[in-house]
């Protein structure tokens, strides 16, 4: 940290400074020039995160150099860290592809669409059963029953399958049966809900919110790991800009500043961006181009029909083409597509480990 | 609603829409150009909000022309709301001043920072005794015995109180006390806490998102009288925008744009969104000038030690400043200060009505 | 400036720096901690801005601690400057009024709508005769006869008036007819232009970019003080933001922001940022309240046949609400409502100084 | 378009804003709903562009549902042009590297860093001999002798180049040597350049201002195209967001955005958004990936002592890096990487031809 004083601050405004990081067992530098003095604070960050420096008497800015997160940082942990969901690993030297409707209806769309996932290689599920939507009229999800029906489809197919908690009370009832617990951009900085899905020890993908910078993402990502959960998959989705062409704007570069900041992996989700069905291919393979571990996507059997965000999922004509882009991107970044690993699975589902 | 067909529709794809409108019991218009097909609908929007028009083959683009909540809209209910907070009223012919500590930290300070607050003439005391951090390492406020000594003192100041609650699982322990409960910025689109919080039946006080628009914040306060509680106050507490010099950007023209869409009060929090003490009064006359019900300010006794947003709070010497500066442009926009109404307090705290 | 080493930065790496830093004539204080080390530069900032110290084996980071402008600086010049326009002040102590048209349309319209604006109580007339406009095909302004139809009104009106240039050629003809000559947000970083305003002699306005930083606007302030030139007044027009009920979302924190480090005088265009004739007057008063030493407004006389900008021109019905609310707030802030000081006028017009 | 009346609207109001439309001949729509009467206008949009609607009596919203170009517009215009810099082409079918140091420093610097580019497999030099910087005591270029070092270069390395102009006043000058003439991001709504630039005659690379929105970008394309000249290449090049990690956020969405509503070709500039070295060769294969039509990258020998942008400039060992990169993500979507035709060499340089 740097401690900016005012052009007028005295010698006592500066100590004053220096005491209180010394009380708490940091050192402090004072660089003494003729307009302005700067004191470099060195020591653990978080020793001084408490102190209300800018509160102090001459205190300008108070500046942070060091990032505020340490159990996902790569400070703490170089090594890329492979999160399993089921038998099925997201990670730095993979391309996983993760599918299915935005949606769960009904029985038979949730078959249709997670079959036409799986045609294209997906090898994990996805569906929503219990839906945060800005409207309260709304259709809201399935809920329970939802979460059931996702449940068996993805048993059927034998693929794992990740869904979204919107709410701390519901961790329990999803964590019984998903593989993969989802943060949704909206809950990201829901503190109560991180912690509770942290708690629940299974993998979890933490959707980047609306307009989070990149170190609160991964601050969110922080609290998750403090409950001792380290398998966390970070997903960028698209940040709110001025821009009104798009539904949001995918930030790719996000991805090559996260995986340098923190050991997790990093996917993308291309769908809920673009809000467009001819943005998601596009879409992918920038994602995977950039080095995203994954790409979560929507298909929808009958998209015109489809009870939320109909426009932007994939469909039947789409999936070969789906299988080839992100086989042929993995390729050209010389990486492979993720495929299930058998001899990860022992007798249970939902069985994890960070690599 | 409007909806655009793309330059190579076909009759066949504007029939599609048109009878899906007449499905759902709403009329479509067609205009027919040469270059471009324009379908408009006429009728309730929620008949239409669940389609998925977007898909429908054909269709470049959904506009939607009218407004997607009811409950709090102007259009069902012109009159501006009055919310009583204990025997105090937030509404458009006053300007009521609530003021206390961002962070319950001990008795000694809440009762101090809460003095200074009804010295400066604030009739709602505030205070956070359950703090949403960014870090999961940050001080995350005293809990349920932060609630207790605020609710003391508050007695004790015969002064209601406003506090935040951030998750389902504390609204019953909150509303048990607090005269107003207080949804967050980070939790505006957290829809259980917001249903939740509704059905508490306290007066709610609903903080703009970070990067909500207009028609979010008020969506989100539509959740809230879904449930039966019109007693809802909102408050513009800065945006995030790509301006560093500022914490946020407080955007007062939020005011009377939503003041002309809600007949729900508005009012302003300057504090939260500079971000540094010599903004907090410019943006406080700034608020009522443009015509916020009421400003929620920051006060602590000794910011230098605040555990919590020290940086922003006003000081002792800033009480008579603030005093005068919230009655003179009151004053100056032909409105009083709230002042306590005896009349309205019936032998229990915390009753409230909508005017 | 301070310079952030990355973690394993060597020995070498940090005396690099510490050699370049001292070669430019400055002095760097290192900071040595356990994981990080920080260098200090103490000196004029100018000296190290031409350093590419981002490029230096080792380094992480470059924060700048201390702005990069001189001449327009409170550093530099503690004292608020008054900025005078034909015989009407600019300045922290007045507010002024300056009003017109949005663009000269004809004799009859400019006549009418100045008319309005003296009504209004304007001491400063506004109007375009030359318009940037993002479409080729709308209208562009009448050009070197509009420059002429507004100079006869405002002399005729015996008021000065600003207007627009757009390109460094029309300088010239514009500074010889017009008392103040404004850059519009399109042109804020139109280098070349801003050093020919400059040069041309005139007061000028300096509106801020759709989305320049504080900082940003105010270094184009500093190259036109560069060209000798002090008279410059900056004006907060809204920035562009992801909101989108208002045209641009007026920053009223940027008014005492920008005072705080610029002795500059700061005013506010109300009409352009919410871009509806509702949110004029209230902006207005918010632009007041918060410390702007004036307000730029248009008027205009049919506003339903404008050729630009129609929509948000306050129109004859509220000339006398406007009047009444500049006075009203201003003195609310314990200020007066700028008049004409004919002592100041000395025969020529145009004839400016800077206190 | 289609204009929507306000709830209170009288018959009265909506036969004004017919009227108005027939006027111009225009046809008009009636939608008459219980709640709200919305019309649909169907013509040619720039009959109704100039009509001030939005401040006719009675009417809420004007929606614009036409896109306001024309001569650009795939509308127009359907099959994607190639624009030719010299003998290398610009278009859909191939992947154009373009390369070259940021600002011309010397003539050792400038073919040192022009001949990694050609390395590198660049069929376009680029370097700029006029700088637009944002601080009037930063390094402005060279000016005309650094256009002649560059020129010098070009010649001797047989290739193209692009460089950028400033203000109209430079064009001449600049388009008698240069091949392809660059607008700035801070100049992109610079009209009367885009105008000047545009009757060079010369090819034109057109960046997206810092937050032009695509529309106002391809708008800005259009001014040029206005003036003949059809040979305008977009270049998107990252947009102001609130992410403070990254210099700018590169919008890759933007380009098959841009892509399906222009026929011009689009390419990216992963250097200057990034602003870190380490950026640049992922947002270059995410570029590419995305269907950019070519890449400009900033190439420096001595990126320690560059005066302009050196943290972001790919040094000698990244060439090989860069040309197989290029290589391989253009052949994943079975694209080639652009090279010298040199029968389109006609004797002179810089003779171009839209397909």
């Amino acid at each position: 940290m740097v401690v900016v004083m005012r052009g007028g601050a005295s010698g006592t405004d500066v100590d004053k400074v220096v005491k209180a990081i010394s009380e708490v067992g940091g050192d402090a530098f004072v660089s003494r020039g003729k307009h302005q003095t700067i004191i470099g604070l060195v020591g653990d960050p978080t020793q001084f995160a408490e102190l209300p420096l800018h509160a102090f008497p001459g205190v300008e800015d108070v500046i942070s150099v060091s990032k505020p997160y340490k159990l996902v940082s790569t400070e703490t942990h170089p090594r890329p860290s492979t999160v399993w969901v089921g038998d099925t690993p997201i990670g730095r030297d993979t391309v996983t592809l993760l599918a299915g409707p935005c949606a769960v209806e009904s029985v038979e769309q949730t078959e249709a669409a997670c079959g036409l996932a799986v045609e294209a290689g997906a090898t994990i599920l996805r569906g929503g059963a219990y839906k945060p939507r800005t409207s309260p009229y709304a259709f809201q999800g399935l809920g329970e029953p939802g979460l059931d029906i996702l449940h068996g489809v993805a048993r059927d197919l034998d693929r794992p399958f990740v869904t979204e908690v919107v709410t701390p009370a519901d961790v329990d009832v999803v964590a019984a049966k998903a593989d993969m617990l989802q943060i949704g951009a909206r809950n990201m900085q829901n503190f109560q809900l991180l912690k509770e899905v942290g708690m629940a020890g299974k993998p979890v993908l933490l959707k980047r919110g609306l307009t989070a910078t990149i170190d609160e993402w991964i601050m969110a990502a922080e609290y998750i790991a403090h409950t001792g959960n380290l398998q966390v998959v970070l997903c960028e989705r698209g940040i709110r800009t001025y821009e009104p062409s798009t539904r949001n704007t995918l930030d790719v570069s996000a991805v090559p500043v996260a995986q340098s900041l923190t050991h997790l992996p990093v996917i993308v989700d291309p769908s809920h961006s673009g809000g467009k069905r001819e943005l998601v291919l596009p879409l992918i393979r920038a994602g995977i181009a950039v080095g995203a571990d994954g790409v979560i996507v929507d298909v929808h059997n009958r998209p015109e029909t489809a009870l939320c965000d109909g426009p932007q999922a994939l469909v039947k004509d789409d999936m070969l083409h789906l299988r080839e882009t992100v086989s042929r991107y993995a390729s050209a970044g010389g990486r492979e597509v993720a495929t299930v690993d058998r001899t990860r699975r022992s007798g249970a589902w939902g069985r994890s480990a960070t690599a």
